[in-house]
């Protein structure tokens, strides 16, 4: 199942190229991890509050073309691997107007102990729902 | 007193007018404001640890000149006012080569329970070493 | 005529405080008033195109009440001066749940050219299109 | 040859979860990345007066232990590939206080011609520079 989200580029995300920043598309890689979960019914707030956080180990990315402000883009999502310890995704951000990929992506994020930071297993009613996203 | 601190300014730092996007200054009010506070013997990790946050209510500035990407800027931090519930303070930006004045501004703090929210009065240990620096 | 944009918070926009840093309003105005400048029918892109920048000379915030990751945010913008050199704008960020005023502002933006800085009169075809917005 | 800069880490670089946020080590890689070129002797600044910009082609990062405010980190650079065409980068980012590696990263950066986009040729006074720094 992919996840898509929508993001208008602003002023503050370019630089001195006149392009965003690529640093900005590793941020917007989140956006659509967060709305994979939303859309998974899990928000990063509730497990907070259970203890968990989900915090990322591997990033890369390949930047393809360049995006400008005032862009409408389109960041999808892809579940790619999921266990109980950890859980990896797929990105594609595209341009919205003209479905042009700027970027490509990859993530890995981990599933810890809020307090002690050390590696968990998801319990079980958040598993569920995030193998349901992955059929 | 007036606290000194240097902030090199990286790349992603400017925006497309191929200047420092405005919000980043306010940011470095901040780097100044820490700095203040470790001058003062005071660091805000030893504050969350006591329980207590700082967070700003009021901040303006007014932008004179603007900086650039590998500009060496000073950011210089005055305290104008002190009581045991919040502390404000003034700011000059200015570039070190030729000390132009980029950004005048001014912030003021209160100190709340980091649990609560609430405005608390701080305590002595920590009120005595900013008042020292007022003198 | 007050212009509104919503804003959902994202991770990366909060602080260890757990909650948004104080720096991204001062960005989200700037959302505020490029949607204003959009719905007057005139983009930032046009602008630049015809050699014309809008930078910031003055800002001003106060910051009442927190937000929080995933918050969803209004952005409120309502001009309150105008001439062919500057305009000026005022701002309300609310939360779009409860209406709770996380923060007000006030910026005056100046019209510079591109190319060495200076202020100009904004040519009538920009002008008019503006001043409608403030009847 | 490697380059080393050293970063204190900013209240505003962390996050919720009370750690640097991810990103932001992308965008000290960059301050790593000019580091180097610096001591190379080269500027952005003057490859962009020239009419040449260094876009990021590609990035990777593994993220092994959290850093936090306060801590002073050492950015660490490593030229592996140079053609006239590209430039290819390994990183470590580490706590000066007991060098614990937080990240290790890997970006490519082509050279392009500012006002198309296109790759092209690093002129040779540029390249003997980067050359230099590789032996």
């Amino acid at each position: 199942m992919i996840s898509r989200v929508e993001y208008h580029v602003n002023f503050y995300d370019t630089d001195a190229m006149e392009v965003v920043h690529h640093s900005n598309y590793i941020r917007w890689f989140e956006i659509g991890r967060v709305e994979f979960l939303r859309e998974a019914g899990i928000t990063l707030g509730e497990l907070m509050d259970d203890g968990i956080v989900f915090p990322i180990t591997d990033v890369s990315a390949k930047f393809l073309s360049r995006g400008r402000f005032d862009d409408v883009l389109v960041i999808e999502t892809t579940p790619t691997a999921l266990t109980k310890a950890k859980m990896a995704f797929d990105y594609r951000i595209l341009k919205k107007e003209d479905e042009t990929v700027l970027v490509t992506g990859h993530t890995q994020n981990v599933f810890t102990h809020r307090e002690t930071g050390k590696i968990m297993r998801l319990p079980d009613k958040y598993y569920k729902k995030l193998a349901a996203m992955l059929e």
